[in-house]
């Protein structure tokens, strides 16, 4: 069985910008993830939790909704307020709002004058490979993707909430990029260079493609598939640009082959460290390519770094050779 | 103490329409309600269940935001498929994400191959009254109130998810008010009498008006106020139309002096037991008086049918007197 | 027959709030209006120009729609870019498109380098006093009342974009109104005064209600009525937070009595002169109610300060009778 | 010079789905398409008209703004009522007022009792090639393009709308395409064949991508680039769902190489010319892959038509080299 590889290491190259020195959601200053996995029993599924240094004072945040078939919890008030004031979690679908409410009671230990509280929480329907009427998430499992945030290159694939997840006919999970923007000379001094991170959680249909080159694949029946992306970024933007790169993270899953299935929830949610708006959008087409690049190179990730699993009535999700992925061009 | 009475028994009458013979959202063919109340040990808070027939096979719905600063659970998947297919809850903010899942639990109960649930939760901060990090709505709390939905008059004031609720100074809480449509002769004969009815989780700031009389209140301190407002027809609309309903709704809140406060979290859904869209946008004008009349009188009911209330901390809301809300015009 | 006044000097204080100094849009700082108004041979139209300083580098603003059936024009760039760079212009329906070919025009000759320009014209339909099909505006009209702008009090009732128009059965036309945001001692020193302006177009239907008191008309037969509304401020506003403002603006139109018919195209546009946003949401109340108290005070002095006025096929609206608006409270 | 030749022409075959007989907007039933072309002197823009049979009746339709960096009059009341109520036009950015206004003279003369209309026009900026702000459009521009609409091919590359834009690098233009959705067996018996139909105005920026192969441009420096999508179908949808289908016309976009770039209006309006919405949700998976092929091939089509032209400032924008076009894996 081949071993998990970044699809970098395949040799293929997405786009052009450098990437972040972990080539994750991580690079951006102050953003730590964690994850909690479960397997076995029939059960492949887990919780993947974005943490951001400073969400209990709000950050600026927008959601983009490309096709609204999904649950995702929590976006009414950000649209209205343009901030989040929780980590962001990823869950299976019909765990989202156990998460949420396990959310909560983390929200509440931590804050003891709390009364009101927004979590935010996406999710796929992991079915197929996961026995998802169970509903086997407590809120242990949570804590744990919540307290083990750490700033490392997170681990993809078979991991978290994409455990059991199945994208473009093939294993999936969870995958991860960055790309910096490097400092603009013309700017003020202070203007130093900026990350985008992204971190997606795939499980959606349509036809892979490494850089347009078609690689088909047996088709899964995949009930109710999804794509949930993380947009995270230290540029100073707000709300409302925000929601512009949070639409282009969705643009980018078609770069990957996605079909934009009508049972797909395919939702976006992009957020900034930086806290005072200073960005003019005029700037935006970088950090728009940034996104764009990341989207697709983490969603390429999330299948290279998934291995082949059989789970709920001994459905089986192969991992995609990597010899298909490889760039003859490169390697 | 007075009892609690409805603003009409008070003399007050609500514009021009008919009622229904209930007065009530539950005049809707097929609509029925049931509320779970738990009060006692600093706790006044519960839930609200608005059950119509044939959500299963789903019925066309949509989602207005008046101020989105609120939890409402359901709402992209609303406007995406302009359906519901779940009944819909109304509960305190903290709980949302528990009784979200008890609706999951209920739903997969009585389906056996669902994977995929969309549950529609509303939610107000009962916090002034009710101990609200306690969390303590269970699982049977939420079963007991979809079972018991009944097509009669739903309690009003303290009740289900009202409980807790303050609205305009006083002591608020479920209301409830419905209007006919009477048979259009112009229109094919089978184009009969349809209702709109309306239910209302009253909890939002601003100068109690009676028929356009101000009834100013001893301010209450009361945090993260909101309004929920349930709107039911049998008309046969879409959800594009539903949505122009929806916002009929919170536009009427203005009619009984709600101030539309920044922190308010003001949301409308209305949906209709029609499957079968066949209805002119150019005669809506009687449909939205319908529910115009029907959320102003709702709102009244809200207030006038709830009981003074000590909860949380010792905190008291009024009941509003009802010699400052009867109609001298009309007593 | 009685001369136009302004409802406060009829006894009628709308809110509590302090006006500006004109209590009118024109007491923001740097914002100036400019009427063209055309009459005679059965026309009743006009033009009706907002001019705030800045324009040309943009101002954040934002859009909201009360009830979408109606013609603004620019509506998307603005949701997308969160500001205008035009002044704002209204007009008669059918007039729409030239009057914003006219300020193409006229921006042209401003900026000789200009390919792209977003203007930013509202209208109703004034064909019940009007002979709107004959489209008298000439480019002319439109250049007259953009450059004749003025920090004066406008002209209100029968002038500019409001020459025909009819509100809850009177005559109606452009009113204006103000409110100052006193000094926050709690927040830093330079954190001055700051004032709210409203200019409405007043054309929609419904049942005349002051300050909560029912005014009944003879009903006027006026297809495709609308209300547009501007709100200007100084407040270091976002985007986001304009638009929380400008469905405030619609929300207000309640308080007068509409009653947000389907056929009527109500919008609300808010800007801001202030270009880095520097305001906390919780802070938003006073804005929120300068805006409901200047928006219903603007609509009632729309209808006080018309004057009956017979248009196109001998159509009559009649002025509001003062005595019938005084509020005996005061008077 | 080489001559104008579709994509398939060449070789390249999108997608899977049959076209329609002439693979084109025109397929779908009572779909006409007329234009007006408008070279020299400097000039290089016209006037593309999309009429469906029954639009003054009304027909359902639906907006997707991909981003609103454009100028595209009567969205809100697509928005607001879900239908158009005019022919469609497309133009050249500055001229866009002046054109909706002759739209209007042209239904006014067909309507001698409308006092109401909301002219449907999007635009591009075609200012590279076209000495834009002289803005030589006039209204009998506009008329011949509406009266000479038919049945046949529309003229694709540089004619109408599209005689000046560019699109990833080579001159760029008008495009159409179509795809057949097969009778559904397993559906009642009168549920025959359907068309979709597309037709483009590109005019965006990007890397060519030809069926997954980039196609580097030495790049144009055009500013304000765009993209207007018309996507047509007789399947029975409401405007609910023709909004989903112009959603994917957007997504589509990404499939040829567009960076959906910040400066860049794209838009798509869906229309059907059935009027009674009879379709489910869940079968859209075809209509949605209609959309996808139909958009990636009238976009290859608007290039490879497409002749190199020179206008404003002696700029010049090459046709793209077939050769580079031509599909090695059919040739």
């Amino acid at each position: 069985m081949q071993s998990p590889r970044r699809v970098r290491e395949l040799g293929v190259v997405v786009g052009t910008l450098p990437t972040g020195p972990l080539n994750a959601i991580t690079d951006v200053p102050g953003v730590r993830v964690g994850q909690t996995t479960i397997t076995g029993n029939g059960l492949n599924t887990g919780v993947t939790a974005i943490v951001p240094d400073g969400w209990a004072e709000t950050l600026p945040a927008s959601v983009a909704v490309g096709n609204g078939y999904g649950k995702l919890v929590g976006s009414t008030q950000v649209d209205e307020l343009g901030v989040i004031e929780t980590p962001i979690l990823l869950t299976g679908t019909l765990s989202t709002f156990r998460v949420a409410d396990a959310l909560v009671t983390w929200l509440l230990d931590r804050n003891p004058r709390a009364t009101s509280l927004n979590p935010i929480v996406g999710e796929t329907n992991d079915g197929y490979l996961s026995d998802i009427r169970r509903r086997p998430i407590t809120p242990e499992h949570v804590y744990a993707a919540l307290d083990t945030a750490s700033a490392d290159l997170p681990t993809e694939g078979c991991a978290g909430a994409g455990t059991g997840t199945c994208a473009l006919g093939f294993k999936a999970g969870i995958g991860t990029a960055s790309r910096t923007i490097p400092a603009d000379p013309t700017r003020s001094a202070e203007f130093g260079e900026h990350t985008v991170g992204v971190l997606v959680q795939a499980n959606f249909s349509g036809l892979l493609t490494v850089l347009g080159r078609p690689v088909p694949a047996q088709a899964i029946d995949a009930d109710g598939n999804s794509c949930m992306i993380v947009v995270a970024t230290d540029l100073p933007l707000d709300s409302r640009q925000l929601g512009r790169l949070a639409r282009r993270a969705i643009f980018a899953m078609g770069r990957v082959g996605s079909d934009y299935a009508p049972g797909s929830g395919d939702y976006a949610i992009a957020f900034t460290t930086a806290r005072t708006p200073n960005f003019p959008d005029r700037d935006l087409r970088t950090p728009f390519q940034a996104v764009t690049e990341s989207v697709e190179e983490a969603l390429l990730n999330s299948l290279t770094t998934a291995r082949t699993t059989t789970g709920h009535q001994t459905h089986t999700a192969h991992a995609v050779p990597h010899h298909l992925i490889a760039n003859p061009r490169v390697l």
